[in-house]
């Protein structure tokens, strides 16, 4: 897939020298004629072509597509093939791309926690892993040798990389990315047209990544539902906190609950 | 006070030469010698002393204080001064400051859509204005010339301005910044810390709002607690509808609630 994620990899593992050939499909032929055009990555027909082609193959897709693509992939693969991917989710994807590999094939997830509420190849960056966290969640304990080549290929990319549970994953997603954006979608989808004008950067940044593709977004959260829907519960917990202590005229637990929210985004960076 | 929007609204008024001088006052030391220092406007110890040194008056203060700081100041105005303010709730505040007002001194609601989750003098700009959205209150339909002298200083600093009827500000204000602020507060509040790190930029944006002062904005949803609670309920319908969708399996409502959202934080600017 030759988009933000896929085109920004090929820029990052060009500028890093880390591929002697970068190359790609994507099912939109503009797409691949942008990436040809711009001299992102060399553009194949097929994923069995682009399967054939390397030793390190990684799917930039979204999540509901990437098992079945594995498993068209494979069997293309030359044996000792590693594959990846870029999943939002990915108990799932671990799950069941390993069912449909044949021996000598491969598969370890990948998840680098950056992005845009942009998408497209036109707005690639070969600096868009630098300094970010990516999240390696291997199939199986023995798979060391190609967990290690796939953390050296992203911190070969700028990133920092935790090598961690697959469902582990998926709960601090559930939280950090599935449920903003959910939260984002449902407070811009409440806003009235003739109000529009009374927005501010506020309202502005706490909505941006409601942006993102709609299609994208519904295979992430039907991916991770059960994580998500305990992190939307935990969090219409804390909306009925503020519910309460406004409807109660309590000033001190108002002033409580916002120190709460304060204090924890005080300490993220950026 | 000679706050960020104290301190920028002094910033702005000398760019656009719109003010002969700019006095100002702040309960904080601190903050008047920063001022005096940096050159923002010229420190005066007390409310008295500003409001005898003007013609045109500016409350850059929190919304609770701002009706019992608009009668302190009141008193020592000359004939013909003209007060306004920056609150970001409108309706309690031009009702309590006209009733406590001596003949001679007028009052018009000001509420500039423009801010930062930064606080302090030290972040004011003299663009924190340009082409910004100011909301003007009248409290009365009659002064027509209060109003128009209201909304020239608001243009002089770079501003768009609309005149409208503060009960109608509340309630848009309510849904374009109250509810982002608490929803991003309640968004932050649940994050535990071990997972801080997968965040990303889409939960630094939704979040970044919720960095404000606490005490500030439980003053500005006490004065706006109706129409926030309005807010609320509608936010916490849709948050349900997102959560029937996720429950019940239901990829083809998901998708188009995202899409909902999509499309009108799309419609947004910036």
């Amino acid at each position: 897939g030759v988009g933000l994620i896929g085109a920004s990899v090929a820029l990052a593992a060009r500028r890093a020298g880390a591929a002697g050939r970068v190359v790609g499909t994507d099912r939109s032929p503009a797409a691949l004629d942008y990436a040809r055009q711009a001299g992102l990555l060399e553009p194949v027909p097929d994923l069995a072509c682009a399967a054939a082609a390397g030793d390190l193959g990684g799917f930039c897709t979204p999540v509901n597509v990437i098992p079945a693509q594995g498993g068209e992939a494979a069997v293309h693969c030359r044996p000792g093939t590693l594959l990846t991917d870029v999943g939002s989710t990915k108990a799932g994807i671990v799950r069941d791309v390993d069912g449909r590999l044949p021996a000598g094939v491969t598969f370890v997830g990948s998840h680098p926690i950056a992005g845009s509420e942009k998408s497209g190849p036109e707005h690639a960056r070969a600096d868009l892993f630098d300094g970010k966290l990516v999240a390696v969640t291997p199939v199986r304990s023995e798979d060391g040798a190609a967990v290690a080549r796939v953390v050296d290929f992203w911190e070969a990319l700028g990133a920092r990389v935790e090598v961690m549970n697959a469902r582990q994953h998926d709960q601090a997603l559930a939280l950090t990315s599935h449920l903003p954006h959910l939260v984002a979608s449902a407070l811009a989808g409440v806003l009235p047209p003739e109000w529009q004008r009374f927005t501010g950067t506020g309202f502005r940044d706490t909505t941006r990544v409601a942006s993102g593709p709609a299609e994208l977004w519904t295979a992430i959260f039907r991916t991770n539902r059960v994580a998500l829907l305990e992190a939307v519960e935990q969090f219409a917990e804390q909306l009925a906190r503020f519910r309460e202590a406004l409807a109660g005229d309590n000033d001190a637990l108002l002033t409580a609950l916002l120190r709460q929210g304060k204090y924890t985004r005080d300490s993220l960076r950026g």
